[in-house]
Order: C-alpha cells, then structure tokens, then sequence
C-alpha cells in the first residue's frame, strides 16, 4: 500500500535490534485518514485473495485495535480484541494463549472470552506487526480453541527478514501485509509495496 | 444516545462494586456501526458546545482507542493514546502522570510521548467511562504538562452516582456523555440519554 510505505519511508525509524519505530501513525499516535485506508485495503486485498463470508476481527490489545477496528467498518461486523491483563468482568472459562513480547520483553498471555467468539465464526485475524509470527500464533490457537475458522491473517507492517509467514505457513490461511521491510541497516530502512511487484 | 441507552439496557451488566459490563460493545467486542456512530454524535455535541478549531484527540490505551479513533475520523485530526506501559519506542523525557485503575486496581501510569503533542494543539480528551474522574483527570494533567489547551472531554457513559462531572469542573472544559447511568442495583441499570431530558 503505497501511503503507508511512503510514510514508514519518511517517518519510520530503525531503532536496532529489528524494532522499527513507527509510534507517529500506528503505535502511539494514529492518522484517522491513514487508518481507515488500511482497513479498506485489507477487504480489497482478502476479496481478491477468495476470502468471503467474513463474520468476525479479532486482533490483541493494544496496537492491533485500531487497524482491526477500520476492517471491521469495512466488512460491518464485530471486532474481539484479545486481553491482555484479565478485566474483572471477564468470567472463567476464558480461552488463553501465550506469546513471547517483541517490544517490551517476557511473555504475554492473550485471553478471549468465550461470550464473542463462536464455532460458526468465520474469522479475519489482523495485528500491526508480523515479525516472528508469535502472536499471531497464538491469536490463532484461541481461535482454533473456540472452533472458529481462521479466514485469513492481515498485518499492516512485515518484516521479512524474520520469517514470520514461514512460521504462519501451517495455518493454510491467506497472509496479507500492507508494507514488507526487507532489510533495517543503521538508517536505511528497505521497505516494498506487496502489490507492486 | 439512543443507540448506545438502548444497548446498555439490553445488554450491560451490573456486576457489583459499581462495575457495569458493557464487554460486548466496549471493553472486548466492538460493534463498528455503533462505534463510528459515537464519533459523529462527539462530533455534533461538541459543536453544539461551541467547540472549535479541534487539532487532537487524545485518549489512554486500551478501551478508549476506538471511540477515539472514530472522533478523529469526525474531524479528521489524529489520536494520541497515553501508554500504560512504556515501550521501548518512548523516548526519555515523555510525559507521565498517575491514576487508580478502576477495574484492574493498583495504579496506572499515563504517559504520552512529547513528539505527538505540542503547545499549539487543541485537544478533546475521550474515553470510555467517566466515574471517579481520575483517569481524565490524570490524561488533563498530561495534555496541561504539555501546555496544549483541552477544549473538550468526551465519555462513552458517565456514572453520576461516582461524581466524575465535579471532579472534573476545575478544568473548565465542557464534558459531553452519550449515557448516562443514574443508579445500578441487582440487576435494575437506570440508564438515560442526556440529551432527552
């Protein structure tokens, strides 16, 4: 998607250790224009992909909201965010997952509510990053926990060099990112349209 | 707002302790039609209110992300969201200030990175619930470090029995609810529109 690769040009920067930072229009700061593009982009890319019949997003807290929300104004059905810490209005019986954190170390529990998610949801899975594929992983086990049907995965930015669609491979659903980066060297920082090879 | 009374009445949950569960259209699911609605009724009734010339949206991570997005796509200006855990991406020198978590307990920090908030922005400051008043209280102490002007606070459903609208007067900037929840006992929500009074 030319617009966000333009803007990871202009504005994203490599802070070592593969973490890109892009907080001025996904990680802190949100550009509404922008944000709602992508979430048109992605029902045009998975239409094209042969995704149909979408009935639900589910992406995790906290960076994966606001892109799976603009999806979900696409398609016209519910987002599920997953939690991260347990609200105290979550009742048990709660599904739950594991992923390492990429940005801020240890490990993560994801939790979904069995209240909004059901076996005949059929599922779009959508998240800013795909880097080693961890939390879409486990995004997807909570998903195949439920017995729903993972449809597709979306991620806005992928990093390529840490093989994350290798690691996603197994899931058999189609992958669409919005921004490959290929390489992150000091300041140069490679970064393709997907669309546009 | 009717549409956000009506599914309060329909579908929230008193829990006990003051917590009212609104998961499935608020703090887990989100529905986008009625999300985006939201949006365009802050919009309208902080028009009315008489306010202008709106440069940024500021709200805390997690829950307030969507109905913040969605005011920003009304006036086309960008969300900042205040961080609850500092990611590696935040510079030294950020913003930060305290509030009691509501539904989690223990404290929360706020803080918001310098580069996405400036003297000369004009902020409306959304959230999902207004109770206490101390999270907004808290994010208002951030947008007034920055020295950029409140203009506005907006809140999903104000509880007027926790007296956040008084906590809030100091700030001498107007406060516009979409519901409001006079009385929760047993399974009894009393729940209105201001706007029909």
């Amino acid at each position: 998607m030319r617009a966000l690769v333009e803007r990871i040009r202009n504005e994203g920067r490599n802070l070592g250790q593969g973490i890109l930072k892009v907080d001025g229009f996904i990680n802190h700061q949100l550009d509404p224009v922008l944000t709602a593009a992508m979430g048109q982009e992605f029902a045009r890319r998975f239409s094209t992909a042969g995704v149909e019949n979408v009935t639900k997003i589910v992406t995790a807290e906290v960076s994966g909201i606001a892109p799976a929300l603009t999806v979900a104004m696409a398609y016209g059905v519910p987002v599920v965010y997953a939690r991260k810490h347990r609200p105290i209005t979550m009742p048990n019986g709660f599904y739950s997952s594991q992923a390492p954190s990429h940005t801020k170390g240890g490990v993560i529990q994801l939790m979904i509510s069995p209240e909004y998610l059901q076996p005949s949801d059929r599922v779009l899975l959508i998240d800013d990053f795909l880097a080693t594929g961890k939390t879409i992983n486990a995004l997807a086990d909570l998903i195949a926990q439920c017995g729903a049907t993972l449809c597709g995965i979306g991620c806005l930015v992928e990093k390529s060099f840490e093989s994350g669609r290798q690691q996603l491979a197994h899931l058999g659903a189609p992958i669409v990112t919005l921004a490959i980066i290929d390489s992150m060297e000091g300041e140069s920082i490679v970064v393709r349209d997907p669309t546009e090879e």
